[in-house]
């Protein structure tokens, strides 16, 4: 899959002009997971978007969060080899909730804002229709990541629940936390 | 601590009165975990207000979510050393969400509308709030179960979202699931 083409004017995105990388989407190997973790150690260090610490998430953990555990499917984002971005699809609950999905994201620090998240959101959204669930929920989006969700209400997402100063984000301070949820 | 009283007038309570047992709210010990199982199975097997399949929760893992995970605080309801209700006090997330707690709840069918829930419910406050958390969060209400909606929104919960057709009820079929919340 090709990056999206933004949707801004030529002489607005000139200003700031990215190194533009094409990338693809592809499930995940357990060779990327080296990659995945260091972009998730960078992540949690920033303190701005997920809540585990960076003790707690150890490799064995993180490797079941993003890859093995049972029902995640995981994709990248793949530019030369090397991963961009991460998404993991998984039941967000079992049994009689089983029928929703939840997916977490991330981003290589130096390839934002290239239309990776959205292009793995929407392939995540076509994994979990696919295998049969009936909604995507996610459970912890920071309210005050509006690039984040901006990006959810563009595919489709509602906020369904704001959990209020739900996150202490590590330069903010308490923030509130959205719910969000899409019918697949 | 003793049952509270109802606030119904005698005439109607009279209608079908309960064996009133007289309780009282202590930690709970190894040895009630054979009883809380009971209990937990018979919940699981309603299908009315847990997502867990009986099949998931094995006997470790039931042990773990109600007595011996990190930070699980339980405590249970004794009538005359049998266990009639039973709650679990927890971290609902760690790190920079580790600040609001969860809490779990059961009570027995022979001891329902006695007033143990209630009791649990503002005992699990009163050990959240003394452990230091700046709020409580249930994530899993669901909505149709209007006894315990009304419990928790007399104790001071409110609704902070609302997962559409979350639950698979037993008989109900899909309905909404509540997040009720609580600042302590």
């Amino acid at each position: 899959m090709m990056p999206k083409k933004s949707t801004k004017s030529v002489s607005k995105t000139a200003l700031k002009v990215l190194p533009k990388a094409s990338f693809s989407l592809r499930t995940a190997r357990l060779e990327d997971f080296e990659e995945i973790y260091d972009i998730f150690r960078h992540v949690l260090t920033e303190g701005k978007t997920y809540s585990y610490t960076l003790a707690e998430m150890t490799p064995d953990r993180s490797l079941a969060y993003w890859i093995s555990a049972p029902g995640t499917h995981c994709i990248v984002a793949d530019v030369n080899g090397k991963v961009a971005g991460v998404a993991a699809i998984r039941p967000n609950r079992t049994g009689r909730a089983g029928h929703v999905a939840n997916a977490s994201y991330m981003v290589h620090p130096d390839y934002r804002k290239q239309g990776i998240a959205r292009a793995l959101g929407e392939q995540a959204l076509k994994i979990a229709k696919k295998q049969g669930y009936k909604a995507m929920q996610y459970n912890f989006v920071v309210s005050i990541n509006s690039v984040a969700v901006k990006l959810w209400k563009s595919l489709g997402f509602t906020i369904v629940g704001t959990l209020p100063k739900g996150f202490q984000h590590a330069t903010q301070g308490l923030v509130d936390v959205y719910i969000m949820h899409k019918f697949l």
